[in-house]
């Protein structure tokens, strides 16, 4: 009897106009075959909802093809090999892979990345800092927007995955001052308290345009852009000559059905000598090395701490949904995983 | 008794609210002193007006200062050297200079450059297409936007001298197909009968955003911008993944009082990696002795051409003003100057 022989996982039941709802998935459990050769069999341990997935439940051109309908949905995910008939994986090894938002995985032992367990770093943080999350801090901070020593640097969104590991990232490699945003008066105090930012608002209580210049009297070199709209805009006022601005998502306009109002004062652009440049970080997985040699003293040593928050999917993948729908509405705190086993 | 012993020039009188008017300028003659040792004075054949000077004359930080009321107005001027005291300046050398909005200039010989005069070529060339105008075109393809060969290019406000000098350059270096926009009919069909671009188009006939991807039905690498705007949401919408933006000018929000309402697709700047880049020439000009060195054969083969208009304002030095406001209304084709003696 082989054990984990069925998947439960969530399709793609319809595409949502504007915020999805609980009406646009579907949870299915289905029979595993027994493994081919070269197959492994995965139990999810954590699988990782993140906004960009979002974007793919569109069925527009965009940097990655969308979700098909009535088709499982994919993510980051990690888990321990459970069954094997490939020589590359053996049973027991921690492997993170694509397969996500479903609790058991089987493929090509291609398809999985085996990775070390760090005692008392929980595997989910594979997930996260020590996955594509903290990837694109270091990329965007490093590769993108030329951080350099001395520069002053904003942070939107800063108590999301991202956001809190690029404003700890900044500080380690020499930032003068490092500003963020966050949505709640919570997460602004997080932002101080627990990862070192010199300054923090909560843009829901007043205009970003105004809370920035206050933050940032001395303006700032570098902003790392999480959200888009009107953080893009204040950050245009207050960008020193030569400011460079990372574009990593744009949070504030995914679930928006009307296209997004621009900032009002791109002539600062021109005006400021400044740089823009979009990213996604499919061009720049080859950074991973030095990353990875930076990151794991980083948390080994404490300099960099990380948050989670954890939704118990374990006999509920469908909780998945609602975790996915949370974080879009902003209720996490720091990377979203859902635990699955 | 001394030749030229006058000079008549043109004074901001009030700062223009949007559009200026004559009542903003005011014209004044006064008797220059006898020269002082290591002066020289010139006789200004050609003055160059250019739409940066409509920043210049509001009371706000900008990438130079802005003029002092009352006092003489400034700018790109070419002329012939009519009395020396310095030996580094003969009598009818020809030289540049930033002494223009006046018929006769004099000062320290270190405020001027000597040039050649080249055959068939007027000086007023070093007003534009020999000057910085060019220069700005160069830089802004090869630094700014990095010009790629093979690269799909869109110059907006391609009739100007910029823009036909963007164009013409691209084209050299090697742009699979250059595309421009202008302002009228007549402009339009000069870009593809004179200036060899590939297609062009009436920015006024249509909106930018239907008429760009039509001329461009495979998308643009590099688009170099003069206009900001439409123009600049227009080609965010159809940049190939890595395409560059050199962000020259915004003329297009010059005279507005209001802020101008940003692109409303800044996220294609995410989803395609673009890279947006502000320029001012200052910061440059060490790129100038390789332009002159490209520029001088292209123009003497006749493989760059390019327009001037040149207004009439001998004996009539307050014509320049007139001259001014006509090159903000767009009455110029090519490089706008100013005939002084």
């Amino acid at each position: 009897m082989t054990t984990n022989s069925t998947s439960t996982r969530v399709l793609l039941a319809a595409r949502p106009h504007g915020w999805p709802t609980d009406e646009n998935f579907r949870v299915e459990t289905v029979d595993l075959p027994a493994l081919a050769d070269g197959e492994v069999r995965v139990v999810n341990e954590f699988c990782s909802v993140d906004p960009y997935m979002r974007g793919r439940m569109n069925d527009v051109k965009s940097y990655v093809a969308p979700f098909a309908l009535d088709e499982p949905l994919t993510g980051g995910a990690v888990g321990h090999v459970v069954e094997s008939r490939s020589d590359a994986l053996a049973v027991g090894d921690a492997v993170t892979h694509q397969l996500g938002w479903r609790d058991v995985a089987q493929a090509g032992a291609d398809q999985f990345r085996k990775v070390d367990e760090i005692p008392g770093v929980p595997l989910s943080a594979y997930l996260g800092i020590l996955g594509l999350t903290g990837l694109t801090a270091w990329v965007g901070l490093q590769e993108i927007a030329a951080l350099k020593e001395g520069d002053a640097v904003f942070v939107s969104g800063a108590a999301g995955a991202v956001g809190s590991a690029a404003g700890q990232i900044a500080r380690l490699l020499g930032a003068s001052r490092v500003v963020g945003s966050a949505g709640s008066s919570e997460k602004v105090e997080r932002l101080t308290s627990r990862f070192g930012f010199d300054a923090a608002f909560d843009y829901k209580a007043a205009p970003v345009r105004e809370q920035l210049p206050q933050a940032a009297p001395d303006g700032i070199d570098l902003y790392f852009d999480n959200v888009g709209g009107d953080h893009l805009e204040a950050a245009l006022d207050v960008l020193n000559p030569d400011g460079r601005v990372a574009l990593c998502g744009a949070i504030s306009g995914y679930n928006e059905t009307e296209p997004q109002r621009g900032p009002d004062n791109m002539v600062n652009i021109v005006k400021n000598s400044l740089r823009l440049r979009g990213f996604t970080l499919g061009a720049y997985m080859h950074h991973a090395p030095a990353f990875y040699a930076a990151m794991g003293p980083w948390l080994a040593s404490g300099e960099v701490v990380h948050d989670e928050t954890v939704v118990d999917a374990r006999g509920d993948v469908g909780a998945t949904v609602g975790a996915f729908l949370g974080l879009l509405r902003g209720e996490n705190t720091g990377k979203m995983v859902v635990r699955t086993a």
